[in-house]
C-alpha cells in the first residue's frame, strides 16, 4: 500500500477535551516523544489565540527534531480583512515554521450562522488565505472543517470549498468529521468520490461521536486517503478525537502499511502512558493496544488456553507494541492462573515441590477470604515471598485507634494513633488528625515509620477503590479496598479486606508502603515502569 | 431496513472486564432495565459454572419481563461424554428458559490446542449439542467462537461448523470476532460470503481490541446481519466488547432501524449510568451519546456556534437519548435533568415558581458536591420534600462517636455511641459494639430509635456501596455510599458524600431509616419494587 502521513494534534485538538491541559514544558517534551515515535506532523496549537501557545512557538523552535515536524494551526482570514491584515494568517508566518494548516469552512450552514458570510464570500476566504501562505513560501495543509456534513448537505459546495483550496495552493486537503456522526461506509463512499475528484493528497480527521472514529479513519485510507490525523489517547472535545495509538498500529500490524518501523511501535505503549501522565488523567486501561487490560485474561477457560498457545485469545504480540499479557488472579481464574503468575514471580520454581503448594494454598486462603490479586501485584509479590519467608516485613503493628466524632454544630474530627515496631526493636507510638479516618491512619503511619525509611516520602497515593463484597449483609459486609501508589518512577497496587472497614483500608495502606521497602532492598522491579 | 434484534451480554461478557462483579440483586435489577428500554435477549451468566449465576437463574423464573427474555449460556458438549451425560447442557436445560445460547469452535486452532480434538470431532460436538438442546423444545442461539480467525484460517472449515449448528437446528448464527482483531471491511466482506450461503438469520459479536467493535457490527448488519450482540458501557474481557449504548442509537438514529421505540431510547443515558454504579465503576464521561461530555462545549467559538444553531457542533439532539448539551464555561450541569426528576416527584409543580426555584438550588448544590441521585431516589425525594418545608425529619441527630481498636493481637473492636433527639423532644444516648465502625453506627441508631419507631424493625439493609469521587486525592479522597435497604415490601437507595467514609455511610444510613419513616406517615410508595 502507499505510505500514510500520521499527524498528530493532541496539542491542539486533545486540549480541547474537559480536564486536559499542557503546560509550555508538558508540549515540548511531548513533541519530543512523538516525534521518536516517527510522527510526520507534529500540531502545536494556536500561535493567534492565547499566551501560552506563543511561548511554545517561540521556545520549539530551538528544539531540533529527528523526524516530526511541529506545525501551527489558524483558520483562513476574517471576512473584513484582507490575508495580509489578518492577524491569525500573520501569526501563523511568524511562527517561522514551513509546514502551516489552516482550516476553512465546507459546510453552508457553518457560513451561514457562524462566519455570516455568503457561500461565495466563503470560498474567496478560502482561496486567498491559502494562497497567501503559499505566496509566502509556506507547505499548507487545508482541513475542511465538517466536510461530511457539508458534502451530505450540498456535494457541489463541499467539493467547490477544496478546489479553491487547491488553486490556492494547499498540499494536502483534509477532510473532517468534525461532528463526529458520519459511519464508516459513508466516509468510504464520500472519499472515493472525492479521490476521483481531486489529484492533490487528501487526509482524514474524525470525532468519536458515533464511536467510530477509528474505523472512520481507516476506511478512509482503504478509499484512498494518505493522511490521517488523530490525537493520542483520543483526547478530544465531547466523545474524542481517532485514537492515533489505536490507529497506528492497526496500519502497521492489520493493513501491512510501514508508517513508523518496528522499534518506534515499540515504544507505543510507552508514549501514550506518557502523554497520560502529563496530562494528569489516568490511563484508559481498557484501551485497545495500548491498555494495562488489553492483553489481560481473567476467565479460567482463556487463561488455560493462551498457556497452550497465546493467539487462541490474543489478536497481536503485546510486545510489538509494548504492551504484555497478564493473568488476573479472580475468581474466574482457576489453578492455572495462579501457577502462571507464580512462574513470573519465581522462575524455576517446581510446581509440585512443597513451597509452590504453600504458596498455592495461601493464595487460595486468600481469594477465599475476598481477596483479589488483579490490581493488586504488590500485595500478590509480598504475599508469596512472606510465604516462601523470602522476606521480613519492614515494621510489626503493635495496634492503633481511630477515633471519630461527629459534633451538634456539624464539625467534626479524626484523630488516629498507632504502635509499631521497627526491625531494630525501635517501638514509635505516633498520633495524627486527618480528613476522614483513613488519612488520619495514613499520616500516623507516615510519622511513625519516615524518620527510619526517608524513602517513604516520595511514596504517593495516586487511587483509591473500595468495593462492597457479600454487599447484602449491610453495614456488616466484608469490604474490600484496593490502593495504587507510586514514587514518581513505578505504579504498584495493593489490597486489604475486612468486614470493618479501616482495617481493610490498614491493610492495603500498610502494604503500599510495605512494598516500597520490599522493592527498594530486593532491587526489585514492578512490571509496569513509567520511565 | 430490516428489523434487528438486540442481545445484551453485559452479565456475562461483560463481567469479564477486569473488576466487574455483579451480585444476584444487581443482575435482577439490570434485568429489568434491559428489559424496559427494549432489549430483546438478556443473557445472564453460565449457570453451569459458578454458585453465583446458579442462585441467578433460580431466583429470575420467577421475575416477569415485557419484552425481553433472558438466555442462559454456555458451551457444545465435553469431548468426552454425549450431551445427555454433559453436565453443562444439562444445566442450560434445567434454567427452564426457552431460549439457550451456546457456544462452539470453529478455528481448527482452538479444536487443536484448547479442545485437543479432531475437526472432525469438534463438528460432531457442535452438532450433537445443538440437536440435543433444540430436540428439547429449545431456541437455540449458535455463537460461533473467533469465526472470523477460523475463517481467515480455513474458511470451508469454519462456514463447515455454521452448517452443522444450523442442521442440529440453531435458530441463529452468531459470527464472533473473540479475539477483536477484525477490521471493519474484512467483516463485511466475510459477512457477505457467509450470507450467501445461508437461510439462517446471522448475528454479530464483536471485541473491541482494535477499537473498531462498533464499527464491526453496524458494517456487518449493513452487509445482512441481522442480531447484535453486545454489553453496555463496552464491559467485557481486554479492551471490552461491543458497546450497546453506541451500537442501539446509531442503528436508530443513523441507520433508520427501529430497534426500539423513542421513548425507550429517552432512556438509554439512564440506563448506562445505571449499570455503572451497580459495576461500582465510574461512568466513561467521553462514552458516545450517554457520557456526561458527549455534548459538552469548551472552545468559546464551539459555544457561540451551537447557541446560534445546535446542529452546527452536535451530531444529533441528546434529548433524544436521554443526555443534555452542557456547557462547560458555566458548568452549569443538568439543569433539565433535574427539572425531569422534579416534574416526575411533583407533578403540577411550575417550574418556574419560587418553591421549584429553592428545590432546584438545592439540588444543583448537592450534586456539585458530588451527591448523585441515580440509584438514590430515596435521598432525592427526602432532599425535595425538606427543602420545600413538606416533611419534618424523625429525628434530630446531636452527635456521634465511633471508636475502631486495633490490638496486638489481631483482635479488633468497633463501638459507635449516638445522641439524638426525637420529634416528641426525648434525647436518646446508646452505645452499640458493631463488626466495624458502620455496622456500630447502625446498631447504636437503632436503638435510639426503635423504641419510638418499632417499624423500623422492618428494615434491613440490602446492599452497600462505596464509590471514591477524585482518587487522586488518595485518603482524603471524598467517596460517596450507595445504601440499598428494604422492608420486605419496597427497596429504596440512600446516598451520602464525605471526605470522611464514616460520616458518608451514617448520612445515607441515617437517610435509609428516614425514609422508611417519612413512607410510613406519607403513604408514598417507591416506584421501584421488587415484589
Amino acid at each position: 500500500m502507499t505510505p500514510v502521513e500520521l499527524y498528530d494534534t493532541t496539542l491542539r485538538d486533545g486540549s480541547q477535551a474537559e480536564g486536559v491541559t499542557f503546560s509550555v514544558e508538558d508540549k515540548i517534551r511531548i513533541v519530543h516523544e512523538l516525534d521518536v515515535l516517527g510522527i510526520h506532523y507534529i500540531e502545536g496549537g494556536y500561535p493567534g489565540s492565547n499566551p501560552k501557545d506563543i511561548e511554545f512557538f517561540q521556545h520549539i523552535k530551538d528544539h531540533e527534531l529527528k523526524i516530526g515536524q511541529v506545525v501551527p494551526f489558524g483558520s483562513t482570514r476574517h471576512p473584513d480583512v484582507t490575508p495580509d491584515e489578518d492577524a491569525n494568517l500573520i501569526a501563523l508566518l511568524d511562527t517561522g515554521l514551513p509546514t502551516v494548516t489552516i482550516f476553512g469552512k465546507s459546510w453552508n450552514l457553518h457560513a451561514e450562522f457562524v462566519l455570516r458570510v455568503s457561500p461565495e464570500k466563503n470560498l474567496e476566504m478560502i482561496e486567498d488565505s491559502v494562497r497567501f501562505l503559499t505566496e509566502h513560501g509556506r507547505t499548507v495543509i487545508y482541513d475542511a472543517e465538517h466536510f461530511f456534513d457539508g458534502y451530505k448537505a450540498d456535494r457541489d459546495y463541499a467539493l467547490e470549498t477544496l478546489r479553491v483550496a487547491a488553486a490556492g495552493g494547499a498540499q494536502r486537503l483534509v477532510l473532517c468529521d468534525t461532528n463526529g456522526g458520519t459511519l464508516p461506509l459513508e466516509i468510504y463512499t464520500i472519499v472515493q468520490d472525492v479521490r476521483s475528484n481531486f489529484d492533490t493528497p487528501l487526509g482524514i480527521h474524525t470525532h468519536n461521536d458515533a464511536g467510530v472514529a477509528v474505523a472512520g479513519s481507516l476506511i478512509a485510507i482503504q478509499a484512498g486517503v494518505s493522511h490521517v490525523q488523530g490525537t493520542f489517547n483520543s483526547y478530544g472535545e465531547r466523545c474524542g478525537n481517532a485514537n492515533l495509538s489505536t490507529v497506528i498500529p492497526n496500519l502497521k500490524l492489520k493493513m501491512g502499511i510501514d508508517c513508523i518501523d518496528d522499534e518506534q511501535l515499540a515504544r507505543l505503549t510507552y508514549v501514550s502512558r506518557v502523554i497520560s501522565e502529563l496530562a494528569n488523567l489516568a490511563h484508559d486501561e481498557r484501551q485497545p493496544y495500548v491498555g494495562r487490560a488489553a492483553f489481560a485474561h481473567k476467565g479460567g477457560m482463556h487463561i488455560d488456553a493462551v498457556r497452550k498457545n497465546r493467539l487462541t485469545f490474543e489478536h497481536i504480540e503485546p510486545e510489538r507494541v509494548g504492551n504484555e499479557q497478564r493473568i488476573l488472579i479472580s475468581e474466574q481464574a482457576g489453578r492455572s492462573a495462579i501457577l502462571m503468575k507464580l512462574e513470573r514471580e519465581l522462575p524455576g520454581l517446581d510446581k509440585k515441590s512443597p513451597e509452590a503448594m504453600q504458596v498455592f494454598d495461601a493464595l487460595k486462603e486468600a481469594e477465599r477470604n475476598g481477596y483479589q490479586y488483579e490490581g493488586a501485584e504488590a500485595s500478590f509479590q509480598l504475599l508469596t515471598h512472606k510465604t516462601l519467608k523470602r522476606y521480613q516485613p519492614s515494621f510489626d503493628l503493635l495496634g492503633f485507634r481511630v477515633i471519630i466524632e461527629k459534633f451538634h454544630d456539624h464539625s467534626m474530627r479524626s484523630e488516629a494513633t498507632i504502635k509499631v515496631r521497627e526491625t531494630n526493636g525501635v517501638i514509635k507510638h505516633t498520633a495524627a488528625d486527618g480528613d476522614g479516618p483513613v488519612n488520619a491512619l495514613d499520616s500516623a503511619l507516615r510519622k511513625a515509620l519516615e524518620q527510619f525509611y526517608p524513602e517513604l516520602q516520595e511514596v504517593y497515593l495516586t487511587d483509591f477503590k473500595v468495593r462492597v463484597l457479600d454487599s447484602r449483609a449491610g453495614t456488616a459486609a466484608r469490604v474490600r479496598v484496593l490502593i495504587e501508589a507510586s514514587d514518581g518512577e513505578e505504579t504498584w497496587g495493593t489490597v486489604g479486606v475486612s468486614e470493618n472497614i479501616i482495617q481493610a483500608c490498614w491493610e492495603a495502606l500498610a502494604d503500599s508502603l510495605e512494598y516500597k521497602l520490599f522493592k527498594e532492598r530486593s532491587g526489585r522491579r514492578m512490571e509496569r515502569r513509567l520511565k
